[in-house]
């Protein structure tokens, strides 16, 4: 019998890559079925204020599992980014993002010769993601930023199981506790306590101002880092940008009862509909769920595949040697399909 | 007569550095006289809760200029930086940091022919860094955020001018007002204002992720970027990575009344009393100052030697090419005065 997951095709360029994407899991012989939500913009529009059906909501409860493209959320006060929503709804407290160098993607560290291989463990509900906020007078704003011992206790642990997983030998923690002595002060204390467990595991913490001068000089020392949410939120973009952007960074929501599989990328809607778009991030973050749901082979066989269609310099239009012309979505899927 | 100006030395390398530092402007024949204050770790040591004397506190207050070596502040809670102490007792509202390639500094950018050339102002004194933070429970901490319509003002107009000062064409303002819609939003809305008085300034603004991302892998369409006190803090961290750490990275506090300007680099411990420190930065922090004092001759005269000793290859043990030898502190600065 298959394995069920739910997937939500998204906005602007999410229904060409996913297609890409399902398309390839097809030709490697992926054993899911899939059932088809109701998120995004357009259901924001119909008057779903968290941007989907209850029939979706129903049916990722049931399933227990999400695989997601990338969503618009209309702009306003008040209206909450669906994919924040999505996450604290079904408490998908871990974000984990894998980057790494893609030979046949340059970036500045590639020509530097400095290969990356590094994962972040971001915090994914708590800190100002909260939205507490109010206006004290017109020219006064305060936020509210809430750390609290178990749900810093979940993700660190999470980020030691991953790492243990991965075979890492070390995990750090970044922070600002030296200056909020309170709320990071608790995360990092969380870290510690936790770290006693994993004796396995050399962990260390380190400030996270510090932590991105090192990251954009000497990102080889880290192997994995785990954050609070909005400090977490910087520093993944930050390592997108070490391996090329967001184009090439996975993405995957963990939660107890609920995981969300995602490429954090935009809509595009510039490229929408015009079959250009790279699928790469989506595929990534589909290997990634491959991967969780314990398709370890067939994850490896798209992986190496995908691996080897970059190598071989066959890219969309937003990456790549631009001597080698690009190739639209479809034929760069096809590529990915031909060298399985 | 000569300019008086406050200095306080500093702890660990602070004096050894500071020292060839007047040196060079001894021979630049800088026009400065100075009144030494009592500042730093020995202080709070000796009682002091601020880490200063009353009378270094009048005599910075008098003379409205302090030039500040690295200081260490005792670890304890409840104990203060001296930095953030400095920045909010005497309102120094915007910090500037200038951040360029240097030939002879190698980094990551330089070996992929980026030159680097941006100025970060952060705001200094608002945002978390107020440190109000409390314990509801045990396992739960809550910190304040505040950011006010007159701080973000007086920090953006700062930059509006320093950028026009400088012959910019441009400033960004990077925020994450998607998620802290009302906080970040207070400082972007601020920041819109304010734009529309600097028509001969192109203005536009940027979601602090986003911009890490860029910041590594397209730092060249930047001129200067303002931002609130904490993003600001991680971003200018990440571009003193850009140019070769902190080592290279001068930064100045401004105030109406009191400006201070210093290294942000740590004060070393490990090879304090050696003579072996690097005192670029602090040097980059005195031309800074130079300039502000409207110095602009003896400024330009003292940069011009550094870049060209750098060009030459001549380092402290901590950056450059490994196969020339280093030089030492006194070493290093002879050479800036012979080039001269
Ligand atoms: C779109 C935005 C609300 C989101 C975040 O801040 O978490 C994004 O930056 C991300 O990293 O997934
Ligand atoms: C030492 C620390 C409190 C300080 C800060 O966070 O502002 C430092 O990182 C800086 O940038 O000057």
């Amino acid at each position: 019998m298959k394995t069920k997951i739910a997937v939500a095709k998204g906005d602007g360029i999410g229904p060409e890559i996913m297609a890409a994407v399902l398309r390839i899991f097809e030709a490697a012989d992926v054993q899911l079925d899939y059932e088809y939500v109701e998120m995004g913009k357009s259901y924001f529009d119909a008057g779903h204020s968290t941007g989907m059906t209850a029939q979706a909501k129903e049916t990722i409860e049931r399933l227990g599992l999400l695989f997601k493209g990338p969503m618009e959320t209309p702009k306003g006060k008040g209206v909450k980014s669906i994919n924040v929503t999505a996450r604290k709804v079904w408490n998908t407290y871990a974000n984990q993002r894998d980057f790494r160098s893609l030979n046949g993607v340059n970036t500045v560290f590639s020509k530097a010769g400095i290969p990356i291989n590094l994962t972040i463990v971001r915090e994914n509900i708590e800190d100002t993601y909260g939205g507490i906020e109010h206006l004290l007078t017109n020219d006064v704003a305060v936020g509210r930023r809430i750390i609290t011992r178990p749900g810093s206790a979940q993700v660190i642990r999470y980020a030691f199981e991953m790492a243990r997983r991965k075979g890492y030998t070390k995990l750090a923690c970044g922070h600002k506790a030296n200056i909020m002595k309170l709320t990071d002060g608790l995360f990092l204390e969380t870290f510690q306590e936790i770290a006693k467990e994993y004796p396995d595991i050399e962990s260390s913490d380190i400030i996270v101002d510090d932590l991105c001068m090192k990251l954009v000089s000497r990102p080889e020392q880290f192997q994995a880092i785990v954050l609070t949410n909005l400090q977490g939120d910087i520093v993944s973009d930050l390592c997108a940008g070490l391996v090329g952007g967001l184009g090439f960074a996975p993405s995957a929501n963990i939660g107890d009862n609920i995981s969300i599989f995602e490429a954090v990328h935009g809509t595009a809607p510039d490229i929408a509909g015009r079959g250009i778009a790279n699928p790469t991030a989506l595929l990534l973050s589909g290997i990634l769920m491959l991967r969780y749901l314990g398709f370890t082979t067939a994850a490896a066989n798209i992986e190496n595949s995908l691996l080897y269609t970059l190598e071989q310099g066959i890219h969309t239009g937003d990456f790549g040697d631009k001597e080698i012309p690009s190739v639209n979505t479809d034929t760069f899927a096809d590529a990915v399909i031909a060298n399985l």
